[in-house]
């Protein structure tokens, strides 16, 4: 599909890379949940299943380092702070889905 | 895409439970290896990059687990054991491109 089938083990280390950036236990559910859109520290805490405040910190730097999310704070009393997709997380949304819809095919 | 946006805690276990498949450090890369055609045990070690034996036997035995990997004995002098896809495994063929082509463009 696209994929120079000569460069075999430089793409499996790519994969792994990749693994590296979206294979975390709550990295998909967090990003599936950011694809509705910008959401708050706390909005994200009650839709990620299952993770608790210190992992979605940490899950969520993780991904601000790797330009997958954006943070925002906003100069309200209290500081507002809002996570948003990049442009490189956004581009995620069709090949999570399909992900999702191998899943309710073939996962129990 | 086709997905329900009504099911949305649901969607993100299912995610969860998704990459306990196919997350695994050397899963997408064995699986990758696989997408040529049937393998041997020795093959899939030159093929996947920095595992050793102990762990490819380990992810090997999760996959037949998780029917992504079908295992065949063949009673030659000495057996012949060969790994293929299963029509499940098959199916991530395209998302694993994609996830692929995503890394190029922005991993790096």
């Amino acid at each position: 599909m696209g994929v120079k089938k000569n460069e075999k083990s430089g793409e499996r280390c790519a994969l792994q890379e990749i693994l590296g950036i979206i294979g975390g236990k709550w990295s998909m559910s967090i990003i599936y949940a950011l694809f509705s859109g910008k959401k708050r520290f706390s909005e994200l805490e009650r839709m990620v299943p299952n993770i608790n405040t210190r992992m979605l910190v940490k899950e969520l730097k993780n991904m601000e380092a790797n330009g997958i999310v954006k943070r925002e704070v906003f100069a309200t009393v209290p500081p507002t702070v809002e996570y948003t997709l990049t442009t490189k997380g956004e581009k995620l949304e069709p090949i999570i889905n399909e992900l999702y819809k191998w899943g309710l095919e073939y996962v129990n």
